[in-house]
């Protein structure tokens, strides 16, 4: 249960309709998901989060699934839930194995242990790797 | 300043020092970062956390470059200065370009804001998404 | 579901029954929420929370709205679901706009975001910005 | 120590220079803090984070001193170091007495303290929040 | 709601069947919870957390049940639901009483709280604590 | 470096002076660590966070060693440097072997490997585990 209502088409201003418009033009489908329905009862705040969700997961130097991949174990790290389903949808629907998402569990897995060591022991960063 | 002091190769047991024989012999390399040199006050510990890294962190499914961007990534979600530095270099070791570097921190910068968004919305998951 | 049973006031002790009623008095309301039930099990614990919470969210020199909009922007990047709720309920009770709201989900989205850009490219503190 | 080396006005490119020139012109000063340096190796990243920031935390509907200490206790709760730094120094520039600092901290370590009750207890969300 | 199905015995695969039959026979029962369940999609990820897992929070210096309660600890400030619900009715199982609960959650809640505050107000370590 | 200057026993008030004598009388030494020197700007915050930390650390159904060891994994998971150095200190000087230390570090990399991987499937809770 959200902390706000999820806005249909028809209780959207037409600033927010607009961001809905270009939300399904960019991806090619007619769905639009509850975050962005959510986000959606302040215009402004909806226009700058996709405007620049669309420039930094479109095309580049980063493939869109390892893009999708990172954004999921930052989400984990986060606990947030709804992220971690969204993404593991989108990573998917971009051609993730299962044998992928094996692996990036396990480097999640793997991180999080040596984080939680290292910060344990407050390790001092080695000279070797400063720029 | 760590809560431990650094062992040298002189001062660590016959057991870390085969896991510390096995890091130089895996990584071609004879520097021994300061990690396992904490670690190596419990060998037990040593031994299976690097047994662990050198799987996941090996070939598999997931580029090597891949992997640990995604490492950095988590280790930046949870604030860990070490683990942040080794990792950068290691990324930057295997070949992650200035540009690549850039985007990296796009996407994490994205996931962090709009995982702090949908937090604070409580957005309920899609149905869409659910496996 | 909690990880412990939520106390009537038929359950809990004569220590914590005192407790509701201060909470009862306090806020005007016969309302006790669930928070306050689940803690009931430990009177003590109960009794310490309610009267530090009553003394750091009374009158001071910061406005009520304000300390409920902070209490929800750390229990939003803490991920504290109940906490989320219960805090936007009560910034809501307290005159929080739906503008208002916009701006403080804005304000906490770009420090969420620029937390992580800061830790990930682990920026030393300029020399102006130290007492 | 940086992940990446802090770039004075002479090493940046002309669209970062823009930005700094614009951060100079909206903050009346010529200091530019190493946040903005530091993001100077990613112009594009650069711009959107700064032309965000401006508007984020310009006139609202949210005085600015709430907005710095909001901002201060998401990063506290992240444990940011230099976002801790940069906006108490912020907040006491925009007028933070002693007392309201103290009243902040106070806000903040009993949202973490009731945070972690909660989370450890799994509170059920009361109906009587629920949107 | 998983982001991957949970497995009978009659899905998964002998290598991961095998470790089902460790687990049954450490703990000295036929339930397999969840978790176990979930990561048996990926044998070899599911075989390597179990055997270190086994190892962790098996005999040793530290007593079983406080082994609980530091686990316990650490998934509340993760907030990880579902170890939150594992691990208290681990520990319980394990022997902790009503009376101990309450102390793991004021210890918990103080922790919380000093970390805020602590990390506010970026207190430098004592020389004292220094090893 | 502080956000707060450290506070000497000339400089504090006659309030925060009090608590340090019941710091001191306490813990039966002299030295006053610097968390509380810094606490100190605020005499009723100090005040409170002392009293209720003597009580939550003081004698109980949990020992002493067992309290350190919890507050120790919450400071690790929340990443608090300071937190980690003065709790590292006094479960050593409480007791704490340094065997104990390494399944202390291995319960908590354990604990937040596992945390990750659950939080990642998003793991619905065992019926078993509900109360």
């Amino acid at each position: 249960m959200a902390t706000v209502t999820l806005l249909s088409d028809e209780e959207v201003s037409a600033e927010a309709l607009a961001v809905f418009d270009d939300i399904r033009a960019t991806r090619g489908t007619d769905f639009i998901n509850n975050f962005w329905r959510a986000l959606a009862h302040d215009p402004a705040l909806l226009k700058a989060t996709w405007n620049r969700l669309k420039v930094v997961m479109g095309p580049g130097e980063i493939d869109p699934l390892t893009k999708e991949m990172i954004y999921l174990a930052v989400s984990v790290a986060n606990s947030c839930e709804y992220c971690i389903h969204s993404h593991t949808a989108a990573a998917r629907a971009k051609g993730m194995t299962q044998a992928q998402y094996g692996e990036l569990l396990s480097v999640i897995g793997m991180a999080q242990q040596t984080n939680g060591l290292v910060t344990a022991m407050q390790v001092p960063v080695d000279e070797e790797f400063k720029t």
